[in-house]
């Protein structure tokens, strides 16, 4: 059949979707697995230890097949008389394939679908990914947690981090799971469920997908190009707005400790030339200190004993173009007022014994606001608008949403294990809505680390969360590029990180190298934002070293200039799905070099960036696709393939296409003199 | 039916053994899966890694059932039609259950199979365990490897042994695995198959045994006391034969570099009051340096440039009380003349290529002996009885046996994945042959770590392995105790353990104390040998250090005295499979604690011994079955229940029943003077 110019059609045994196969079975193979699991979830303090044990696994090798001028149904079973399984492919009104799911026998809760695949296809998306771009030869467990501390099990800081708090992680640990995958088959998968799953991409034949439960859908399209296809992938999954035009003016210097200390640092580093657009003052509702480092109090009110006369400051920053912004997350401690009301009104997550269940956060313990409880997601929204929005914020961190027990008991009854992972969907659309009702969409800009189907249209802007402070591929300066990458193929094109990292334990102290090459990285990605991290005083900070801050200084102005290129990117994000950091593939598709880079990206489709991420280099090797390069600090003109390249402090290898119609900006960022670097 | 004694009989869906439970159905569950898998086996240097993707899990719960005067048998299928298992039990003509396997569909490589448990229940056996006696709580793995370095991958050794060398083990890595336990429900439950299994003693309702293959049968007796249940599984899987008389003699010193060290050292310790009653060289055939430590050079022969004039003082020093024990393992270097002899003969096991296929052992490669050809078999065994008991070696260390790789051509062309948990066995019966042959037996004494189904009858001793020289509950001195107590209920109840540990790498180092408490420990087990460990130089050795020296003398001399009685474990162990290192609960079969008991143990009926596994201990808690118990070295009388004794280096907690028929002997200890301890 065909609809909208695609093809859905059953021929030798096989569902071809625009010539692409999607199931295919043969005597001795299905394409569908069903069973039983019993899972065993353990959480501690947002990292999990989650176990199956899968009591059967069967395969789906009887096939009844009924075609309809509308759909291609398959009636399954293992038997051939017990039907177990049916699965509905369609064309939906857009032309896009639509697999629909439905299970006979609910006692099954285990599925694994397998799709043709070929040795050679990559993989990329399945949300915010950190230890690999590509995803083939690995499996990926679709499950939001904290990020884990090094992320390798080869590691002594994941070692230490395991064996003192079961907070090491793995490769595949993140904030931002979601089961969209786009193959170098050309198509996009895009699971509509919450349920945990665990696509194993190892085979050399075909793409397992585990999900513990059945989904409700699964939708395929394809297209000619990766950047069509992007733009067919967020028109499923939404458009993220743009960006105001402040977040264009500079730096959103991360500062604790009150009023007069952010001002002054503030002061200090304009008058040496910093460019800065905002403050971002985590601690604006208070502190506390645990042994992880320094926390906030998590009470999501303005603290006027540590911020005396913020209510009015805030505005006076504004007028003089700095902007404020605060810190939310979606979790009230038990010690604190709004626990309290929130309590009376009994607008948290219980446990099964109506009890509030609190949740471990390292040393303190937080009621769960329920969100699905409408009355609880309201009051939520409500302080979100009068606390932060009325009071002046122009924008936040919104924090956190990972931490959903899988024991708890909801409102509306539904099971946890499968809000667990919609929950940093359903935190994004509080803040949005919070935002949208404030008639302040696309002024504010909250950033999140958590996602799930539904960031797209709910959350305007991503950081990478908790990198270490250090130089670690799986966990530091390095891991923020596939994770860019990996969300900008999973239909977001707007994130950044914390300029020199965040997570200083087990040994790990940020140096003054990492912050700087962590912000010349971060002058070419959509905003620049820097963090003191968790143990502010014992790690490198900018404003202690004036050397850096002339480094910040020439970075920042590099950022503001890139405004107008800027721009652009973020409006084609927009409009066309196409994130601001874009994987090289997704412009040299003829490139067959550039499917496996990681470590390298397109700051839209005119400059290519290649961020040092080892310490004490003093060049770099970088591969180019063929085309016409100019070295954004000579001015030299490259070609295509591996070049090796000056790459000093303060001249992260950056280039721009010769044909670039923003040549003159570039080359004006070529011919600016700064002091030092 | 019944058979001598003993009772089977099938109702309520259930099978009874002897009134008990053995496999049972009910129209929701099932007590066999069948399934295909496709394992994938990575050896380095002796550890595995071993991962399974386990394609289909089929529940078999369709039962056609066939009862006869002789078996009843289950037809098994998963859909009624298609017959995939037959199981049929039956009664030997001894009485033993035994379930014999049918597979009735070839593809099939996978079974999982259900015995019913209690939550109560407690499981003890398959093999040597070093980290837990009672099995249950946990899954099992197994497969014979090296026992890996730290083996708890929250420890820094392992963690460090893992990421250097993927040498850190885990809980259940073993030399010596078997399939082979036994319940408290006082039933044994032996599987006569050599494939990969995985026993999983988790589940509160049933034991779940995950084998790969279809194993030939599985034997179920039971008893009504646990020393009775040991007599007909040692009846079953073979008999070890009675120790010869002069290893009780004294110590068999681990000792290395040279006929004069040898003699020197000998006549140094024996000056001091050490009983000796042999020298253990393991260089007799010449030595490497690797970075790993001291090796031998692995070509089984003695080598008189190390060991000048050996052939004939070997029987010099046996007229002087001193045996000569030497060492020899399977593999023979590819540098060497027995190597080249054996290339020659095409007795190693090939590539598919037809080519040797060599192993890695660090640092140096060997072919493997090809024992499946008769005539390989027959070589290394005339090997051993020439160069070994011909020379005049009244025992050895008969190392190693876990190497065989999964991917090797057999001359039999039988499969590797099968036979490598056998080839300690055939590595065993090749010993076993040669002493026998030469009409030694019970007079040779080789000592093994690895070990499979047959060990019983063609190991005479077994050893534990290489521990670290630490004080790890997984991998030092305490690891030693629940090894001689699961290999005892394996059938195996000769073992000892290297003093003072082996294995030194990551920072590990013997010291003297370590030394100590290992050598007062050992003085109440089968045998006393010491090893210099893999780092001779680096490590503590007992005739550098006069205080230890007289320490040695006194433990030696203890063990000598125990003669007698350890006569009479020997011979209980060689008649009844009654092991010298019993559990607590074999001889207290009513006293609920002793069943969780694993670093306290019975040395026979009438001694209960209590190492101190800790360092810098001076009294040390125990447990005390409810009895009449006299201390060895107070003479102070105890009863049942927990105490906390003095227990300063020398008093190693050692209690005697007061009943004993030995006890003048022990009195005789107690009121032994020794100098210093």
């Amino acid at each position: 059949m065909e609809k909208n110019g695609n093809s859905l059609i059953f021929k030798n045994q096989t569902i071809f979707y625009n010539d692409r196969p999607i199931l295919s079975y043969a005597s001795d193979k299905t394409f569908a697995f069903i069973g039983r699991g019993t899972e065993q979830v353990k959480m501690y303090r947002g990292n999990f230890d989650i176990q199956d044990y899968v009591e059967s696994r069967v395969p789906l090798n009887h096939f009844e097949i009924a075609e309809t001028n509308e759909a291609i149904t398959f009636n399954l079973s293992s038997n051939g008389q017990t039907q177990l399984l049916q699965i509905r492919t369609e064309l939906d009104k857009f032309g896009r394939l639509v697999l629909k799911l439905i299970s006979k026998d609910k006692t099954y809760n285990r599925l694994w679908l397998r799709l043709p695949a070929t040795a050679q296809e990559k993989i990329y998306g399945c949300g915010e990914q950190l230890s690999y771009f590509n995803l083939r030869g690995n499996h990926f467990p679709l499950w939001t947690s904290e990020p884990g501390i090094g992320r390798n099990k080869s590691t002594l800081t994941t070692f230490k981090a395991d064996t003192q708090d079961n907070a090491g992680g793995d490769y595949y640990t993140t904030n931002f799971p979601e089961p969209t995958f786009i193959s170098t088959q050309k198509y996009y998968c895009h699971t509509n469920s919450f349920v945990y799953v665990d696509f194993d991409f190892r085979n050399p034949e075909f793409h397992e997908l585990q999900y513990w439960g059945i989904p409700e859908s699964i939708v395929f399209e394809t297209a000619d190009t990766y950047n069509q296809l992007l733009g067919k992938l967020t028109n499923l999954l939404g458009h993220q707005p743009i960006l105001p035009n402040w977040t264009d003016e500079g730096l959103l210097l991360g500062i604790q400790g009150g009023t007069q200390r952010t001002y002054d640092t503030v002061d200090k580093l304009r008058a040496a030339g910093v460019k800065i657009a905002g403050v971002f003052c985590q601690d604006w509702e208070g502190t506390r200190q645990t042994s992880f480092g320094k926390r906030n109090f998590w009470n999501w009110e303005w603290n006027p004993a540590l911020y005396p006369g913020l209510d009015t400051k805030i505005h006076e920053w504004k007028d003089e173009g700095i902007r404020f912004l605060s810190y939310i997350n979606p979790y009230l401690v038990d010690t604190s007022a709004l626990y309290a009301a929130a309590a009376k009104n009994g607008y948290f997550a219980k446990n099964s014994d109506g009890s509030i269940y609190l949740v471990d956060f390292g040393e303190f313990n937080c009621g769960v606001v329920d969100f699905t409880n409408p009355a609880a997601f309201d009051w939520f929204k409500e302080l979100i608008k009068t606390n932060l929005i009325d009071f002046g914020c122009d924008g936040w961190m919104a924090d956190f949403g990972e931490y959903l027990p899988t024991d708890v008991v909801l409102f509306d009854g539904s099971d946890p294990m499968i809000r667990h992972n919609e929950w940093p969907a359903l935190w994004a659309k509080c803040n949005h809505d919070a935002v949208a009702e404030a008639g302040k969409t696309g002024q504010i800009v909250y950033f999140m680390r958590a996602g799930a189907t539904g960031s797209q249209r709910y959350c305007p802007m991503l950081w990478a969360g908790d990198q270490s402070v250090n130089w670690s591929l799986d966990d530091g300066i390095a891991s923020t590029i596939p994770a860019a990458l990996s969300v900008g193929m999973t239909g977001m094109g707007l994130t950044h990180s914390d300029i020199g990292g965040y997570t200083s334990m087990h040994g790990n102290v940020r140096s003054k190298e990492l912050f700087m090459r962590w912000a010349e990285m971060s002058a070419f990605t959509s905003l620049m934002r820097s963090h003191e991290g968790n143990r502010p005083a014992e790690n490198f900070q900018v404003w202690d070293d004036d050397d850096a801050i002339q480094y910040l200084a020439k970075f920042t102005d590099v950022f503001q200039r890139l405004a107008p290129y800027r721009r652009t990117l973020v409006a084609e994000n927009n409009e066309y799905g196409l994130p601001v950091q874009r994987p090289l593939f997704l412009e040299y598709e003829n490139d067959s070099v550039a499917y496996d880079i990681q470590y390298e990206y397109l700051f839209g489709s005119d400059m290519l960036v290649v961020p040092v991420y080892q310490e004490t280099q003093t060049d770099w090797d970088v591969y180019l696709p063929d085309d016409e390069w100019i070295h954004l600090w000579s001015g030299q003109e490259f070609h295509g393939g591996h070049h090796t390249v000056a790459a000093p402090l303060g001249e992260i290898p950056v280039f721009y296409r010769k044909k670039s119609e923003f040549r003159t900006l570039f080359t004006e960022i070529t011919n600016q003199k700064y002091s030092n670097y």
